[in-house]
């Protein structure tokens, strides 16, 4: 079952903690940072799908905090937040879906993919990934 | 058989061209912008198990320029390359290796995390993708 491994890729994995609340997911730095390093991965599958060549991308924390606004999720953190926070909090979740098997990349890059406007794309994922966490 | 597309990512993918060599995949500077995101996205899951908790990673292009010396892969460039090419060498045959399946980004990151020295690490990984490569 070896290349199964990466559909979800780990609940085993040691670096996975238990969260209490989505709340709780949102606010972890740490998540963040491994999720930047996957929104980035992921969008540059759909940028290379799009331009039909391999391509790089760095996804700019301006779309991701208007993605996690336009997900209805900003209401789920304290008042006190700036752009780069709520970036970090977009970051956390998608990978945390991710981690937990709730999207797979495959799915990721399909669904950032349905539209050419970012912050709608990412609004989706959010979304996809919202409605399938359980706490 | 959704979820094991990503095992070799797209051997049907709109974006993958045909390479006659190995040195025409090391060139490839489009290839390398992805790889870029890829190998991020792959240490970073080597330190989130090393460090038992969600980590980021920007790996260094002296480490990758290295590791491609190291791999016994400078030898398939031109005479002129300045590191960050030869970073860029690395980043575009790793990707290219997860492209066309041959091998997975769990055995990546299983690869990767097996020593603590990244230049030894990449070296392996390279070296593994090297010798599945067929033209």
């Amino acid at each position: 079952m070896k290349t199964l491994a990466f559909k979800g890729y780990n609940k085993n994995s040691r670096f996975m903690k238990t969260y209490k609340s989505l709340t709780a997911v949102l606010m972890d730095h740490k998540l963040a940072a491994l999720g930047d390093a996957y929104v980035n991965f992921a969008y540059s599958l759909v940028l290379s799908d799009r331009n039909e060549q391999p391509s790089g991308a760095r996804v700019k924390g301006r779309v991701l905090a208007e993605a996690l606004k336009k997900a209805g999720l900003r209401e789920c953190l304290p008042s006190r937040m700036n752009r780069h926070m709520l970036a970090d909090a977009a970051e956390a979740l998608i990978v945390y879906g991710w981690l937990n098997g709730l999207v797979t990349l495959e799915e990721s890059v399909t669904l950032l993919g349905k539209t050419e406007d970012g912050v709608e794309a990412f609004s989706q994922l959010l979304l996809t990934i919202k409605s399938r966490v359980r706490f």
